[in-house]
């Protein structure tokens, strides 16, 4: 019997009894949970643990679905782009969709909902000039410009729920039933997926907590004609809409919608996309109806004796927990998947909930727990990234998910789990009411989205690697475990008010340019580069990331170019000679090490005259630092993480705070260990977030001294 | 005694007569000439050799520049971009010039022709709102928004003539007198110019060819303050600018004209940025205006008895050969420097005059002919590179430049240039009157310059290397090689008629986003798009090259990405999957030499689905290729010269005409190898382009065989 258990939830089945039993207490569990494809075994109902149930407010009830077909969930989708090489043009819509999950929408009036545009002129073809022949599923052009490329823009019905669609693909489940989804926002199934709560609530007295997965709008995710992923954005609200909802928006807002607000251009207003006010008041509109409808939910729970937790993703867009309306819905827990230090921190940072929970990874799926997998490399990884952050900012518990047999396949990674789960409970004893120590100036990101994509910035899906975000997602993951006071504001949040700024300390700038990240058309608006520019002039630091600022306008490209002391070359300015190549000593450089990677490659970056060039790659300037008034600035080319490149952005952070002769106060000499105080406990903690014994020198704010710390251990000391 | 003579320059001074006596023997020269800097030696005019005298139409008189200060050429400047901290900003004009060139025109109306701008803004302040003060050189600006940026675009004269002091520096000359450039369109010194000129070919019987260095407008070229190069567009119009020309162009176009027409957002209109409509009007009214006034300068040449040649530089600005006016000036010949196979059909295929003449490297100034110095090298590579070229379209004439007695201090460099002089003869023998044989399709550049920039894109500085031209810089170069009729077209030219494209075989796009070689904003043009999906569609082939077709619109980077099967991931479409990475095998990719490089990297390049990728580089596709209606196109990242990309360049151009069965003619298997054909002579050779023997499998018309040849050999041979 453990003494240090809890904290800890376990999935189970109904063919792995007796073996949940023995996990609950080989890994102190006081949880157990389902999960999408298992069941609840009602043999451990009795059990002193408490019990979770999945519960999918829009699927799981083909009945329903199938009796109300106007009600099942819509997503809008475009056609491919269909060049006329004659005057008539015919577009197969569901061309490289896939039929199983999608289908036409034809009962709502596709002359209001259904947008056919020119893509080469732009212009949008009036209902008439085309037709939709339903029996070959073809919209028709009779008058096309040839050579014009066209698309249509319409609405689909989600005939398979994408997440349901995802499990069984990757489980290979056979002759599953397709769960289709249907949209609790409309008046028939919200009066009847709420009568059904509280009769569920009622028939499952054993179910201490209800697991939301999720609320009512899936994040967008289309399926190609092989069933292969064809589309993917984390925070789309592609698949939020109905002619329902978007009537009540219009009402609202007083201009008619146009599915251009969601297929804008041909991109699915992505999270790439800098948003434009419609995308915002359709977002702001449905974060709100969103919140009032969990809001009901949240109610029949607590009065039915149990808690709301909720699942952070598949359906959950309109519930953003940074949001405004989130933390007043009363929802007693959020529970989501650790990916690494940022996802954990998307988790742990959230407002207004009793406690939170993270997933820890792998989720126990044939894809890792499989011949040839390695379950405990991809554990061992996830638990020391995840663990920087849980010293800054601790979940309130851990998880795992999927099929519990699966794992039992796998003893070593069952002990090796039973390792992670006690450190966990003792780090947590730590932290848990500790308040972290922060240094002693803040740091905000600004980027087009602000506090709403809290943690959630440059992600396509969740926490998944891409070639374009790597270099910027580092930023984030190395700050999720940084003793910092991190904010994120966007520019919309400086218009409103530039004295925002007021109390920033060092503001990062990173993303491509034109991405809703560095910012586009913003810096087109000479309020946000005076505010920016005052600000660093007074005293303020600047880190610019990839291609800060960057819009092509009155002769520059960086808009601070002038601030960062680097521009990039796109050819209108090559015939001016560029000098500053030389890379010279510098605070920032110190120690430098050969491993550092700037990642992606961003082309003819030059330094301006005074700019302190750093890191020259073949005249890609991949490093600077330069002065603006009482403010430093500092360019970086990108930052994948590794702990030698947190370390160096902890440098530049300290930099250009104008702090450097402060940065050896509760710091390691050795990057790969980090160090956490803990005032209110008098204690700190010197971690090794690898899995080798490291040796560094520790320096407190009175003294350094030499340590060496085994594979990934924590040493925790009082404060003298 | 040579037998084998003529066509060659020789410089000349007077302190090598015997030594020129003896090189135009050793050589077989038949001309001799000045230089800047030197001086014809009178015991030299009665040899049996044409004489050339540099004749500078715009310098070598301060006596008359002095007493004519508003005369002296001008140039529009812009100050530094300065950011105001308060409301007062003060901007010095000359931070960062060079003022022994240039000095600030207070003569002239400033109210009228400065114009300080808000770079934050974009509005122009009038005047009243900012003054100048003389004393200090700055311009004040009193209420000056606080973290806008401000510049000043105003004139200066040009009161030491770059070329001049570009000699001058290079050639370390003490004491030189600065030689000031006086402005021939003006009246006053227009009569005493042209007087000048006819009473100079009066007292100089013996020169037989004035060689004009320039004319009137020297292309943009400033120094900065450590006498350093500043700024340089070969094209450039920046100094081609006076109140008295600005007043006249104003009259014709009809439209006040701004200081923002040469000095757009801060960029001096250079050749890399799309020219604006006011750009456009303001080249061709100098174009024909220059072309005017040339014509008297050439009409006095002519009545003097003298022959009129041009020099290919300096002050060429408004004789552009290839534009619309030049062929009608009656000049008798051009020479310029032959930098590469480029430069060299830059000369060699100039309509209208009786013969060309290229200058060939190193010119023999210290820069190259010092200790360490390796003439010979540049002289081979020089050579070969041209040799090329010629094979296509023949120089009539070649020469050297510079301090004869710098290359005498280097034998092997003479006896290497006996050579070159002896094969040119040789090749000029078999190729002149006999026109060489074109493949069957013909090639064309589109970008916004055309015609009047044939043989001169992607140029900074003349020949120089700059990293973000090369890429591009290589096809024209390969082409200036090749067994191909290429064209330079412009969008303009398509948007006129684009019946243009109808006899275009296969058509080029190369060059980095939004400029002016891809073409930026007309992509935004449906007529563009339309005419050249049109034209691939029925049959031609499109080969883009970095970013072709590039302008973010309508959901697409490149506006042909149906066309091209590729496009750039700029973030916004980064949630859309892609799938089509892997290499397939290709007629493109048959025997391909490991040596070939993309050059500079073009970031996230991705392809559609059909399209085959060809050579991808960690998800950046580098090659690609894609059939379109009963046409196709070809991607490639980029294409630095080298002999084995040259021969991919040819493989894609037979391959894009839908001709690869053909390739197989007249053809070597050998990449450093090439052949051409002379129908009309019934002639071909077979060239080795290295300095290496080579042996390689000749196919002509009917046959193939194997041949080996000696180091840089040219074999002729008589078609059977």
């Amino acid at each position: 019997m453990k003494t240090n258990k809890g904290r800890l939830t376990v999935p189970t089945d109904v063919d792995v009894i007796e073996d949940t039993l023995r996990i609950i207490d080989l890994w102190g569990a006081d949880a157990i949970r389902d999960c999408d494809g298992t069941n609840m075994p009602k043999e451990l109902s009795d059990l002193d643990v408490k019990q979770y149930a999945t519960y999918y407010t829009t699927r799981k009830d083909n009945a329903w679905a199938t009796a109300h077909p106007e009600e099942i969930q819509q997503m809008y989708l475009m056609s491919d782009f269909m060049t006329a090489s004659t005057s008539t043009l015919r577009i197969p819509l569901m061309k490289h969709y896939y039929e199983k999950q999608l289908k036409v929408n034809t009962i709502d009036d596709i002359s209001r909902w259904w947008e056919v545009i020119d893509r080469t002129s732009g212009d949008i073809i009036p209902y008439g000039q085309w037709l939709y022949e339903e029996e070959c599923g073809e919209v028709v052009i009779q008058e096309a410009i040839p050579f014009h490329a066209y698309t249509v823009s319409f609405l689909a019905f989600v005939i398979w729920d994408p997440v349901h669609m995802y499990n069984a693909i990757t489980n290979d489940w056979k002759d599953e039933e397709h769960q289709m989804t249907y949209d609790v926002r409309q008046p028939k199934t919200q009066a009847y997926v709420l009568a059904k709560l509280r009769s569920w609530c009622k028939e499952h007295p054993e179910v201490d907590v209800i697991r939301y997965t999720t609320f009512f709008h899936q994040f967008t995710l289309m399926f190609n004609e092989e069933a292969k992923e064809k589309f993917v954005d984390w925070f789309g609200y592609s698949a939020s809409v109905s002619p329902y909802i978007l009537e009540q928006f219009e009402k609202e807002v007083g201009y008619k919608f146009r599915p251009e607000y969601i297929i804008s251009q041909g991109y699915h207003n992505s999270t790439f996309c800098v948003p434009t006010k419609e995308y915002k008041d359709f977002m702001n509109f449905q974060m709100r109806e969103v919140a009032k409808l969990v809001k009901q939910f949240v109610d029949i729970t607590h009065e039915e004796g149990k808690e709301a937790m909720m699942f952070l993703g598949d359906h959950w867009i309109g519930t953003e927990p940074f949001g405004p309306y989130f933390k007043d819905l009363g929802i007693d827990a959020v529970v989501g998947s650790v990916g690494n230090g940022t996802t954990l921190r998307l988790i742990s940072d959230i407002p207004g909930v009793k406690y939170t929970e993270g997933r820890f990874l792998p989720y126990f799926f044939p894809d890792v727990f499989c011949e040839g997998g390695d379950p405990i490399q991809e554990a061992k990884v996830n638990w020391v990234t995840a663990r920087r952050a849980i010293l800054r900012s601790p979940l309130d518990r851990i998880g795992y998910g999927g099929y519990l047999k699966l794992a039992l396949q796998f003893p070593d990674f069952v002990e090796y789990i039973t390792h992670v789960c006690d450190e966990f409970r003792e780090l947590y004893d730590h932290v848990h009411g500790a308040k972290p120590y922060c240094m002693p100036f803040k740091v905000t990101i600004l980027n087009a989205w602000g506090k709403v994509r809290s943690w959630g910035t440059h992600m396509v899906a969740h926490a998944l690697w891409y070639k374009e975000i790597y270099s910027y997602s580092g930023v984030l993951e190395a700050l999720s475990g940084m003793p910092f006071d991190v904010s994120f504001i966007s520019f919309d949040d400086i218009l409103e008010d530039p004295h925002v700024l007021d109390d920033a300390g060092v503001i990062i700038n990173a993303g491509d340019a034109y991405t809703a990240y560095s910012g586009g058309e913003y810096w087109a608006d000479p309020r946000i580069i005076e505010a920016m520019r005052r600000f660093v002039y007074n005293g303020g630091g600047f880190i610019g990331v990839g291609e800060p600022t960057a819009y092509q306008r009155n002769g520059h490209f960086f808009q601070l170019y002038d601030v960062l002391g680097v521009d990039k070359e796109l050819g209108f300015s090559l015939s001016t000679d560029k000098y500053n190549w030389e890379e010279k000593e510098h605070f920032l450089t110190e120690n430098f090490a050969e491993t550092i990677d700037f990642g992606e490659e961003v082309k003819n970056i030059y330094a301006l005259n005074g700019t302190t060039v750093l890191k020259d790659d073949r005249h890609n300037i991949m490093f600077a630092a330069n002065t603006y008034g009482k403010g430093r600035s500092v360019y970086l080319r990108g930052l994948p993480f590794s702990f030698e490149n947190a370390r160096l952005l902890y440098r530049c952070l300290f930099y250009a705070a104008g702090k450097e002769d402060e940065i050896k106060t509760w710091y390691s000499e050795n990057p790969n260990v980090e160090v956490n105080v803990y005032p209110n406990t008098q204690s700190y903690c010197v971690v090794n977030n690898t899995y080798e014994e490291q040796t560094t020198t520790v320096y407190t704010d009175r003294e350094s001294y030499a340590l060496t710390l085994a594979a990934t251990e924590i040493r925790w000391f009082s404060i003298k």
